[in-house]
């Protein structure tokens, strides 16, 4: 018997089939989480979503962050890990960390965020973890399945009932596949 | 292995353990589906959400049908069956089969609503399914499984992420547990 | 000095120049309001909101009645009369007077609704005042002046801020003007 | 006769009587205007919609500044001048002119907006100008008449059909009074 999600329902949900691990993390500092950089290893056995937004893009401010945060109170931290990722990719000296942590501070968020390293090559816009995701910009959404594979890769405003179904999906799906 | 959901999710996601049978429908008429009266029995297999609303009841108008709308939009037919159950249980005279179909018109429901049947008891402002699924009043939102059992009893304005998530988790129920 | 509004914000607004008398109402009922009819000629001295609609036109539901209550809410009864025109013109069976009633009720709508009076030709399906008053549909919100004339004549969402000038411009004029 | 607002009416809108001139702005830079600093002396003749906020605060993004924004696409600037202050008494070093370029870039932000001027005791984190208007915080929604009279102070989120009426009131009352 299969532990796959059906197949037509998978797509539907915009799921992709498991098999390619979720790149790493590469990060220069974290809020809302002490000690070491939080890795995508330690959340191994969890569903993670990790909402990739920059603090000045409206699209998420208005539409990502809060469903990112409803996301958070509907699922037990236990079962899903819900990650922000600080891509920024434009006005750079606009949202620095000292920025960024008002900006988290004022608006509640509660779960963990990342700010996402400068590419190598100074001139390059775009930090690591964003183009090693190839994300096409913010804000993204990323749902990673408990075996720590890539499930997911949402832009722009998502569906509350499609993210929802998405989430359970991989949640019904047994750790040793 | 088991393919029950995780208890302490289903918990969350307002979602019953197996094992009650939902109650069969007594309705009186039926738009947007022709032929025999549709049963419980007729959609074995699929999911069935069924809302039972009012037309004249604002919740329903404001949260409940628009969202049954949205999950019949996110879901394939073949997975998950939406059906409208209209439970008149007060202004009986301002609420008839000749108001609900231009109500259900005007407003684009394309799912089937099937009319609940009238209490045998004539004093009864209770309908006969209504009383039977012992509802609280509407908008309710009840989800049934492949198999036929009653798993979730909503009631009021109810959250997209959660609805979706205990949908997926039916759907990820195998039909011969 | 004149107490015309300046014309440019006139236009602006939607505000039509006065000299033309708002056609008298003809209704067979009224809803929160007894005694005899209402009349536009008792309202005189005051601004009328006329909002006309039907209970099951969803763009009346969702935004045109909300709207009328916001206003209700927003001006004194003694400067600006909010009054509801119930104006028929399709499912006429499935919007009946017992119907309107229970929707009134549940909606609490707390400003007097009239029923607009059926042709006199049986086979017209556009009430009286709807055809004196040439509107296109509903929802129509129409603004009276304190003298009696149709200054607004406005049909589909309204923008609250451009409705809530409209009708401060017209309590800005003198009476006697 | 008297030209100015119905005193019930005034109060109901917020409305304060004239004779208390709008104190001066203080600001250290402008986007959205080029050359000297814009005073409210250069704006005589027409009503100001001041609105005071913070780029990092939720409520400013949400509601007051979406609000500022419908008000300058439904008066004409000839009528109306919306400009926005930048009080930031608060995460003085995340909300820099440099992130505030950004933020109005994304956000759209086609009015003036001025950076108020930091207090001359440099112990205190209240800038100049929202020192002199004694404002709560922000939101602030400061209504200042064609004279220059302070008429209305709105702290937090504001009703538009409220506003757009003191908006129009205010335009009603002729420049000579």
């Amino acid at each position: 018997m299969s532990h796959r999600p059906d197949p037509a329902l998978a797509r539907r949900l915009g799921l992709l089939s498991p098999g390619t691990p979720a790149p790493p993390w590469s990060t220069v500092q974290w809020f809302g989480h002490a000690g070491a950089p939080l890795t995508l290893q330690a959340l191994r056995g969890r569903v993670v979503v990790l909402h990739a937004f920059q603090m000045l893009c409206p699209g998420c401010v208005h539409h990502g962050l809060p469903q990112a945060q409803r996301i958070a109170a509907t699922f037990a931290e236990a079962d899903v890990a819900v990650v922000g990722l600080h891509t920024v990719f434009e006005h750079h000296a606009a949202m620095t960390p000292v920025s960024l942590e008002a900006f988290l501070h004022e608006n509640r968020i509660a779960f963990p965020v990342g700010v996402d390293a400068p590419a190598a090559d100074g001139g390059d816009p775009i930090p690591q973890t964003m183009r090693r995701y190839a994300l096409r910009g913010t804000p993204s959404l990323l749902l990673i399945d408990r075996r720590g594979d890539l499930r997911r890769h949402g832009f722009g405003a998502e569906d509350d009932l499609a993210v929802g179904a998405a989430i359970a999906t991989l949640l019904a799906e047994p750790v040793d596949r």
